[in-house]
């Protein structure tokens, strides 16, 4: 089955050939996610197509400077966005009354689930795809680049190209890490211990222990990659970016 | 090429066949959901499967009665999920500072990034699919009902099984009402205008806007569906699930 297939060969591409993505290609991987259930068919999200050389340039200082974002040819940037629907309210003797969380929350959830239709759409077309984790750290700069109007919120980034390199797909946790039936069951130290030792027991693993001069695979996250303090200063401003759109008037 | 049929016929199934969905089956949507991408490949997110009759039965009542809960044999609850991350991250003498704002976003993309694989890993397995949009409104009541613990927030829900009936494709606003390219453009009166027309003369809109008796499409989301007191109530609902579940410590 194609498509079950298409999801189970996913691996993230941060390697891009200079090769163009045609048209007809992008027009699929657009309507794939115009496709995408939206809440009431409101479909109040937005996608922001970036080909633009310099403007990528601009786009890879934003993320953090990831080499990929200069090789691929496409970046797609999904918002939370009530702008356009607001603006139809208004012009239809209806009086809107999305300016809160819960439908910041509603438009969010629209553009991410049309990002991962855009990313299968891509996948099944050959194509690359890596997320960029980084766009809402950096919302605040994306508003002032793309110029977003009040409503108006980036949620994630989607770098689309040609693989220059396929990777050997990444490992996962068994099942039981993520699902759970009928209730949660929590963890027990044991559970924690059971379900992590084959990642811990990983190659890859003990390289980045190596690298990083570290103990435990669990410091390199919250100590390198996702230390606290970085969470709470992109937090503080993340919240900034909801509440200057527009959406924290409870 | 079947994910992009997949995709693009992907209609909200609201009526369901008393049809049980084969383990196999499940199994597929689930792995498929787990396979997709995730922030650093920390899997911050669950699932967890409703399947008791007892149970669908007190989630319907939690998702305001909508029938199609009762009749559909598998319920997806996506969460948001650090609990798991932190335990593991606490056992290997690292200390997580994930109880922030940014990381609870960074969580709920991962839910919901996965809840869109496993709808189409549904639907190209023969199954119909609907999102519940009442997960976010009703984040309080689930927690208890699931006994979710700190660092776990219900993001979304899908009713998963065979559909009885496949109703027509649902209108999509045009292209350019969502694809912007390099930067933002934002809507005039008449971009407004020729972008709703469409939607605004289907027969379905009449029929509505007679049921309702309302002058425009616009009302029967501001006045009827969504409107603004409802929205104010549940996004102070969900904030404070959200800081209760210990992703407001900034």
């Amino acid at each position: 089955m194609e498509t079950l297939k298409t999801i189970f060969e996913h691996r993230s591409i941060r390697k891009y050939k200079d090769t163009a993505v045609e048209k007809d290609v992008l027009d699929n991987i657009l309507n794939a996610a115009i496709r995408t259930s939206t809440t009431g068919n409101m479909q109040v999200y937005s996608i922001i197509v970036t080909q633009d050389k310099k403007r990528k340039e601009e786009l890879h200082k934003i993320h953090f400077g990831q080499g990929m974002i200069l090789e691929a040819p496409v970046l797609l940037t999904f918002n939370a966005d009530f702008n356009r629907f607001n603006k139809w309210c208004k012009q239809r003797k209806a009086e809107p009354g999305y300016d809160n969380f819960l439908s910041f929350t509603t438009a969010a959830i629209d553009a991410l689930i049309a990002a991962q239709n855009a990313t299968l759409a891509a996948e099944a077309q050959g194509l690359g795809v890596c997320y960029l984790g980084t766009t809402t750290y950096q919302a605040h700069k994306l508003v002032d680049f793309f110029n977003l109007p009040k409503g108006v919120v980036p949620m994630t980034t989607l770098v689309i190209g040609y693989p220059e390199d396929i990777p050997p797909l990444v490992d996962r946790l068994p099942a039981e890490a993520v699902v759970h039936y009928e209730s949660y069951k929590d963890y027990s130290n044991e559970d924690i211990d059971r379900l992590y030792v084959e990642k811990e027991a990983l190659d890859e693993t003990k390289k980045l222990l190596k690298e990083n001069n570290l103990e435990t695979l669990a410091q390199i996250f919250t100590q390198n990659r996702y230390p606290k303090n970085v969470n709470v200063d992109f937090s503080r401003l993340f919240l900034e970016v909801i509440e200057k759109q527009g959406f924290m008037n409870q």
